[in-house]
């Protein structure tokens, strides 16, 4: 049975070559994903060959390629292997595309996830030329069915001057219903509040508007998302998922939190995963989440009941849960709500919920500045994604990591973070797997001896008491004391040297 | 006539002594006060002498001091002056307790000013143990009114265990009806979307609530607010002015601005001033400021019709224009509303809105980091304040400074910031007197190339060229070029020999 029940759309459909002969050089085009879902498959590829062959043929093409957040490998890493993204916003997670932008030979444009749509809606980031979007199918009405991901959809199909669909009868038709597209926003002086004031409370609409006379092309698909499956947590993922949910504990006892916790947020990764492995077992009931993405732990919540609900933008499923969902998705589908990023990462919301707010990072320093995204400062591993939305707003903002990478050669815990995401004002618990840091209303100093005695690897921590102890004798200023001449120095002596290590 | 109508407080009139004696030891005191306006003359006088006598008798006596923001010399300078604050929240610009901060006596904490309330109701801060409020007068039926800062008034007052007020005549009567005091907060999962969609709306009621029976004193005063003179525009302040009218117009002739611009938000000092003079002749009409506070310039764009209308949380008004205010208040009235600094600043609003938000600082690195804190990385100067909730929020996030400071030894303009407060996703425009740099939806690489041209003054561009080529050849990654061992070399030389020149 066909999913395009609209006759106008049926009648559009084409190959993905004849779809991608519409996108030229220069075009700015947005397609869809988040994290391995939801992202077209076909046409990136269709596009890449024909980049290929206008390479070969001495002729420049690159394209501005928008998206949600990461893709699979069918779309950023097709077209960075020949070349053929110029420049990339808002968020990258591809090998392939990471070389490129790290080598200087792509520009990346890194941006906080809930401002993407705004930002295209109020011309900041130019002219899009062509949506590339997944849906799950077309209705009669030539209403769209979304897939696995909603992302910025909504925005690239309304903004976007022509728009190519790809309708994928991989995914489960039982996606339709699951999704909540709100359509209430506006550019200023027009904003109204979103009136969002629970996870599981529809604001919108199950289905994406598309004007069918901008379709210019409908690519039948039948291809799988591709998210990778999760490492099983290791001892020291355990022992910081242990930590933290005994600080919720101890929250919940002093009143400070509800039973029920506040609707969580957790980044992706297997930190994270593991810290939702904890929640298993931990004594808390009727948990919901507001999150971004729906990952492994938070299915293992949702089937054991723990977790009554979960809003997200996207599933970001290991291909085993993905196969579970899938075989089951009746019993889960009334407590997922799939919304725009936008919305689903919306400071207005996330603050007023009350998010708690787990998040990975490659580095805190002392104070608890963090890093979540450069590596000794100038290679950008994937970017800041929703981090900073959910951190600044939220309840309470958690940043977590092992206290150690590259075999120990590598401290989490640095005297001064060598590129900044989150300030230290929008930092209010760091974990490692050695312990946990709550600098809530701590000023620096006081921030710092619990930073270094809790979270830093015993290995490291003589190093960072002996810094800290030049920086208050010798600090310009002793609010945050610091030295300029050593700040960096030992992101500089692993550059040099290949450890932290003196 | 008295200014106090409630028969029960009436009978509460006391001494500022006799007020002062009820804190002791160790207790957290919540104090009115925005910059030099509404903070309470008497009782911190009293209670530094009283704190001066216990150190004298051999006692400890220090308190935590909780503000709306800066206040006056009569509270943090009386106060740290006896070295009577052991810790201090959240923003200071009094000079001597700035140098008991940065000479490690004092403990300082430095927050987001719409997140201060919110961590206070959350319990994050501690107990709060008295309320010192200044208050323009006492209904009959107990409420007050407001003076001229409203700041964390509303929080104080319902959290304290206790309150002291301070009824000052000196206030211009005329204030009563001017405040619109929000009562719709609460703790999550019970936060609703706050309803303002308009700077001109009210949300509240023109008076706070307070129990009668938690008030143990009222003390009468008569005392001005104490503001600094602003300084005439030099040259310096009248270009960046120029360049960011200049380039208002060019957004409004693109259409991405409405030509009654959209709400402003101007941070404090001199340069925030010459702004605002340059709208007098800039050929915007009917524009709103939503803002923290009102100063001098504004008050001149509200009288000759510029301004349609000013939303604050304070006046912060050079005594000359305070004058001028107070003597014509009722030409002004209605069209400015004093609100709590968790609506002032609330970040929902500011996006919301659309705020055009415009904000000093110290420096900027090539990337559009911006340190607004922190000269040379450890000393602070005075605190984050609202910047943080304005820039992230705004509509388009400006940042302005000279090009230099301490006669031309100092670049605010560096190859990296020595503290971040304000990420480069967060930063969008900087403006110096060489000009200006639209930082939106370019990639780090091509952001540095503007900074340095467009805004770095001419005797530095050669050296932050070279860096940046240094970085561009060496860098680890080159998403954001950067060397650790000499990235902040120009605030250790500037510590080291006085000048950041080579």
């Amino acid at each position: 049975m066909s999913r395009i029940a609209h006759p106008g759309l049926a009648a559009n459909i084409t190959t993905a070559e004849h779809a991608a002969s519409f996108i030229a050089d220069g075009m700015a085009v947005g397609m869809s994903g988040f994290t391995g879902s939801g992202y077209p498959k076909a046409v990136p590829i269709a596009l890449a060959a024909q980049i290929e062959a206008e390479h070969a043929a001495g002729k420049p093409m690159r394209l501005k390629v928008w998206t949600g957040a990461s893709t699979g490998p069918e779309l950023d890493g097709a077209l960075a292997r020949v070349d053929g993204i110029s420049a990339r916003l808002p968020y990258n997670s591809d090998p392939i595309a990471r070389e490129k932008i790290n080598a200087g030979e792509m520009d990346y444009v890194d941006l906080h996830l809930s401002q993407v749509a705004p930002l295209a809606w109020e011309g900041f980031l130019g002219q899009l030329d062509v949506a590339v979007i997944e849906v799950a199918g077309v209705r009669e009405d030539g209403s769209l069915i979304p897939s696995t991901s909603v992302g910025n959809n909504k925005t690239w199909l309304d903004c976007a001057k022509r728009v190519i669909l790809e309708v994928n009868s991989w995914q489960n038709p039982a996606l339709e219903g699951m999704h909540d597209i709100y359509y209430g926003t506006a550019l200023p002086p027009n904003r109204v509040p979103i009136p969002l004031t629970a996870p599981d409370q529809r604001i919108g609409q199950p289905t994406l508007r598309c004007d069918p006379h901008k379709v210019i092309a409908v690519v039948e698909t039948n291809a799988p998302d591709r998210n990778l499956p999760f490492a099983a947590p290791d001892a020291s993922a355990r022992a910081i998922a242990g930590h933290l949910i005994e600080f919720f504990r101890h929250e919940v006892g002093k009143g400070r939190l509800p039973p029920s916790l506040l609707p969580l947020q957790s980044g992706v990764g297997n930190i994270a995963n593991a810290v939702l492995a904890g929640l298993m077992t931990a004594p808390f009931e009727n948990l919901t989440a507001y999150t971004e993405v729906l990952q492994d732990g938070m299915l293992d919540l949702l089937a054991n009941g723990k977790l009554r609900m979960a809003s997200c933008t996207a599933f970001s499923l290991s291909p085993v849960a993905a196969e579970r969902l899938n075989a089951d998705l009746d019993r889960f589908r009334d407590r997922i709500l799939l919304r725009s990023q936008e919305i689903s990462n919306h400071p207005e919301v996330v603050r007023r919920l009350g998010c708690l707010a787990m998040n990975g990072m490659i580095e805190a320093d002392i104070y608890g500045n963090v890093n979540s995204t450069h590596v000794m400062g100038s290679r950008i591993q994937n970017g800041i994604g929703g981090s900073g939305d959910f951190a600044r707003n939220a309840y309470i903002s958690i940043f977590m990591s092992p206290s150690t990478a590259k075999g120990g050669a590598i401290s989490a815990i640095v005297p001064h973070v060598s590129h900044v995401d989150h300030i230290a004002q929008d930092v209010q618990v760091v974990v490692t797997e050695q312990g946990l840091a709550d600098l809530r209303g701590l000023a620096p100093r006081k921030r710092a001896e619990l930073v270094i005695e809790n979270c830093a690897h015993p290995d490291f921590r003589p190093m960072l008491r002996a810094y800290f102890e030049r920086a208050l004798a010798g600090s310009y200023g002793k609010q945050t004391p610091m030295l300029p001449g050593e700040a960096l120095a030992w992101h500089q002596r692993f550059i040099e040297t290949g450890t932290m290590r003196g």
